[in-house]
C-alpha cells in the first residue's frame, strides 16, 4: 500500500506549518509519495520582477516569463527546500518534476477557445509508474512539484491536485493506494464557516445528493469530482483533511461505497 | 565505463551553444552523467531583485537571499531546462541536486578565517554512489547542478567543477570513468591567446614542469590540480576540451603516466 499525499500552497507558504507537516509526513509509516502545491511565492517573485500578470477570464496565463518564474519557485526553491527538510528529518526524499526521467508527460492545453499558455494536462495512463515503483523499492520518497513537460523541450505548468490524482491512479496499477489531500480546512464542510461540520464519508451516491441539495459549494465540486474519478480509476480511498490530521483518520473519506 | 561530463556556465548562458552541446551529449554513446555550471543568470536575477552582492576578498558570499537565488536558477530554471531539452532529444535525463536521495552530502565551509555563507565542500567518499549506479542501471542519465545540502535542512552552494570531480571519483568505485570538462577554450593552452597551442597530454610529472616554467597560468593551476587529484583517486582519464569537442578526442588529456 502507498499513501500519495498532496499538500496545498497555504501550508507551503507558512514555514512553521510546513515544518510541522513535514515532521508528520516523515513519521507516517509505510510507502509514500508527496505532491506539493505552489503557494504565493511565485506571485510575489513576479511582482518583484514587475512581470505583468496576463489574465483571461480571471485566470492567470502562463506566458514564457511566468513559466520561468514557476519553474524557479516550484521546481527550485520550494521543491528543494521540502526535500532538504525531509532529509534532515530522516526521510529519504527525492524531488521530481514530470520531466525528470520523463516520469509525468503532459499535454499542452489546447489554445482553443482560450490560450492559457504553457499549461499542461496529464493523462494518468502515460505516467511512467514503473520508474516510480523502482524509486520506491530503493527506499526513496518521491516529492513532486506540478511542473511537467511536453516531451518536445517545453516545460508545462500543471495543477498540483491533478498531479496527485494522476500519480495515485498510475501507482494503483501495481499496489493499493490511499490519496490524501491536506489543506487548510478539516475536511468537506456542510457549513464552510463551521469547522465542526465535517462530512465524514462521501460515496458517489451521496455526492450527487449533496450537489443536488446545494450542500457542497462551488469550489468543492471539482475537488470531489476529481476524488471520485480517482476512486473509479483504481484508487482505494481519497481523504480530504486538515494538514495536522495526516496521521489520524479525521477529515472526509471518499470511497466507492 | 561511464563518462562524467561537466559543462561550464558560458555554454549554459548561450541558448544556441547549449542546444548544440546537448545534441552532442545526447549522441554520446554509452553510460553518462552531466554536471552543469551556473552561468550569469543568477547574477542577473540578483541584480533585478536588487539583492546587494556581499563580497569578501573579491569573492561573493552566499547569504540567505543569494542561496534562494542560486537554488531557483541552478536547481529550477537551468536544471529543468537542460533536462527537458535532453528528453526532447531522446536522452532519458533526470535532474538532481545533492539533496535528492541524499546523493551528494556536503559540509558547510568553516566560517574561519572567512565566512562565505551557505557554501559547501564535498567529500567524494560520502557520495551515495550506489544510488547513482541504480539510476544508471535503470537507463537514467543523471544531470547534476551544484546545489547540495548539509543533511541538517540547509542547502549549500557548491562548485560545479568540484561536484563533477567528486561524482567521477565516487563512481570509479564500481566502474572505469572518464571525466570531461567542456569549456570555452579548446584545452590547456601554452599561449592563452592562441587556441592552436593546446597541450595534448599532461601527466603529473609534466604538470610540475609546466608549473615551474610558468607555462600553465594561474586560473588553470587549480583546474589541473583538481584533474590530477581525480586521476590519483581512481578516475582513469580527465579531458579538458572545447564544448564542441565532446565526441572527438581533442583537447588536453590528463592521465597518470
Amino acid at each position: 500500500m502507498i499513501n500519495v499525499v498532496k499538500i496545498g500552497g497555504n501550508i507551503v507558504d507558512n514555514p512553521e506549518a510546513l515544518l510541522t507537516f513535514l515532521k508528520d509526513f516523515s513519521d507516517m509509516p509505510g510507502l509514500k509519495i508527496l505532491v506539493h502545491g505552489g503557494g504565493k511565492e511565485a506571485t510575489r517573485l513576479s511582482e518583484r520582477l514587475e512581470i505583468p500578470a496576463v489574465m483571461i477570464d480571471g485566470r492567470r496565463v502562463t506566458d514564457r516569463a511566468t513559466l520561468d518564474i514557476v519553474t524557479m519557485v516550484y521546481a527550485g526553491l520550494i521543491n528543494k527546500r521540502v526535500v532538504s527538510l525531509l532529509q534532515s528529518l530522516g526521510c529519504n526524499a527525492m524531488g521530481l518534476t514530470g520531466t525528470d526521467g520523463n516520469v509525468i508527460p503532459a499535454i499542452r492545453r489546447s489554445p482553443i477557445p482560450i490560450d492559457y499558455g504553457y499549461v499542461g494536462d496529464i493523462d494518468p495512463a502515460s505516467i511512467n509508474s514503473g520508474f516510480i515503483s523502482t524509486l520506491i523499492e530503493e527506499g526513496i520518497v518521491p516529492v513532486f512539484c506540478a511542473i511537467c513537460h511536453d516531451g518536445q523541450g517545453s516545460l508545462l505548468n500543471c495543477n498540483a491536485d491533478s498531479v496527485a490524482a494522476a500519480v495515485a491512479q498510475a501507482v494503483s496499477g501495481f499496489t493499493s493506494v490511499k490519496l490524501v489531500y491536506c489543506f487548510e480546512k478539516p475536511g468537506v464542510l456542510v457549513d464552510p464557516d463551521d469547522n465542526s461540520t465535517v462530512i465524514h464519508h462521501i460515496t458517489p451516491q451521496l455526492f450527487e445528493k449533496l450537489k443536488e441539495e446545494g450542500i457542497v459549494t462551488k469550489g468543492m465540486i471539482p475537488k470531489l469530482q476529481n476524488a471520485l474519478q480517482c476512486i473509479s480509476k483504481g484508487v482505494n480511498e481519497v481523504r480530504i483533511c486538515g494538514a495536522s490530521d495526516l496521521n489520524n483518520d479525521r477529515g472526509t473519506i471518499i470511497t466507492d461505497n
